[in-house]
């Protein structure tokens, strides 16, 4: 049987598509709201806030503005008075729905934002009260872990990164080339049964990337977490060499993302190794061919430049998310405890 | 036997006390820097980086300012050309020796922002390369698990927003009263065992906090992944309502960590009761008497106004490591793997 998930996780190209043909056309809305503006802060949480933070990496690699993603409780439970004037806030939420992101976007407009809502549905509350919204094109998504809404996110994100960039640099030739990069590892599905295996036969889970990729390692660790009902950290690189290294042994199985070129493929590659060294089962999502030689388990990612590649790089992830569930006999769709869409302060 | 880790955090009523005295003095200078400037971006990994999680909360809620924490590898590996000259940059590191903080710290100088280095070797290179060094007065720190020196980084941090706050609301006669409350814990000690044998007894643990009292959350997951060689996530409450809640159920120990006062409080008792109803055993540490009452073990938390709280805060939770470490018969001193300076890329 064919899971809502795994049929969710399939129409990404088709979402993709639509989510830029319909996005890359707002682009000079986006550079007038933003015209004025030195900064760029992100409002989300869960799936948007890892979306979120490749946005922030994004805008400051591409535009030179500085990115950061906001701590929604200093808005909704704080009401810090912070003057806005300079900053363009972003506010992502699948269903447009969940109040804190709804209160945080109006608390930034009245001290001065200008505001852009990223949500898949145009009817939302977030929608229809942000300055611009970009409206994603995933259709309705039934299963809980979101997949195609998450990426069509991505896609909003890095459309506004576009906007928001030089003239002699434009991101949209990148962006062409994402649905059907997607298609191939879908196509491909190099991998994937293996790193399933390696992932039941460890007794802890974690995931680390760097860089653009980062978002990549969160939003994977987020969906292990959730499908597999085990705390699964998301690391930087970086952060795990300061001190959760530590638990890395040969019970623990390490899910390493990295897209096929960039400055931060060296790293892993170390990191790939130096976690072997300790024991652990690495799984390789992406990267190059040094980066997968020096894994236990390899698994296509997807063929794109470095700035777009996280659009896609998550997409082998979900593949082996939705397929560890079913091995381990849960039920893709709805693990437990969650629902579509989440209120923070119930 | 008294391992250095329990000696080093008994010390900590001192430190903080030496390091208030020295660096109270240094805020004319701090506010003369920051004069011009709309922004406080933070840089720091590790411990040190959830010390910095304190001072991006207290900056906003405290002096309006923007206040963020740098993605390091911005600057190390993309070398991204922003304009930081609305900006003063915080960079944090107890030894002052992590060279991917150096250099972020100089590419910040660089990019036209006005630098502070907090760090506990005067000698360092981050202190002599700052326009202004605040050295923290933990005296040497021989533990691998930082206690003192982070500490005493809260301190200086509360000290930079006290500088850049308003004339007329100090938070000095505030923090006058943290070394007396910090020597108040160590000396009632309550909870502590009840808290360790919940903690042995869970199959997996994790810590939750919001607000000031998230950076607590997350120094504490880290002390007790280090410690116990276990994954351990520090969450927000919000985030861990949007997807990692999947995972509690009665073999999860949950440690939640709370002011005695404040906008977050009743968020936090409700979220001890919901994690009662899902049968895990709550950890209390900190919070009032209805938010210690919804909890099945609780220990003792400082006697501080909420915004000095997390100096305090986290102290009880250090015992409760240590105390752990112990009765896994592990050595409190040396986690393995880690070593005292941290350097990202070996």
């Amino acid at each position: 049987m064919t899971t809502r998930m795994a049929r969710e996780i399939a129409e990404q190209p088709d979402a993709l598509h639509r989510t830029l043909q319909t996005l890359l056309p707002r682009r000079d809305e986006l550079r007038r709201l933003a015209a004025d503006r030195r900064h760029v802060l992100f409002v989300a949480r869960g799936t948007s806030d890892n979306a979120a933070t490749y946005g922030r990496y994004l805008v400051e690699i591409h535009t030179g503005l500085g990115a950061g993603l906001a701590a929604p409780s200093l808005a909704t439970h704080y009401h810090v008075d912070r003057d806005l004037s300079d900053t363009v806030v972003v506010a992502v939420s699948q269903s447009g729905s969940t109040e804190e992101i709804v209160e945080t976007q109006a608390w930034a407009a009245h001290h001065g934002a200008h505001t852009v809502a990223i949500t898949n549905d145009a009817d939302s509350e977030l929608a229809q009260t942000a300055d611009l919204a970009l409206v994603t094109q995933a259709g309705r998504e039934l299963a809980v872990p979101a997949t195609k809404s998450h990426t069509a996110q991505l896609a909003a994100i890095a459309v506004i990164a576009d906007a928001l960039g030089p003239d002699h640099d434009r991101l949209e030739p990148e962006l062409d080339l994402v649905p059907a990069a997607v298609e191939a590892v879908l196509h491909e599905r190099r991998g994937v049964e293996e790193a399933v295996t390696a992932l039941d036969h460890a007794d802890a889970r974690l995931v680390s990337g760097r860089g653009l990729a980062f978002a990549t390692a969160l939003e994977l660790a987020l969906k292990l977490e959730e499908t597999c009902l085990e705390p699964v950290r998301g690391l930087s690189y970086a952060d795990l060499r300061h001190g959760p290294i530590a638990v890395v042994d040969r019970d623990v199985a390490t899910v390493l993302v990295a897209t096929r070129e960039g400055p931060m493929l060296a790293g892993m590659r170390e990191l790939a190794d130096d976690l072997a060294g300790l024991g652990s089962r690495t799984i390789a999502i992406g990267g190059d061919a040094a980066f997968q030689a020096a894994a236990s388990v390899t698994v296509a990612g997807p063929d794109l430049p470095e700035r777009v590649a996280p659009i896609g790089l998550v997409v082998p992830g979900q593949l082996v998310v939705e397929a560890l569930a079913r091995r381990l006999g849960l039920d893709p769709d709805a693990p437990r405890g969650l629902s579509k869409v989440t209120q923070t302060d119930p």
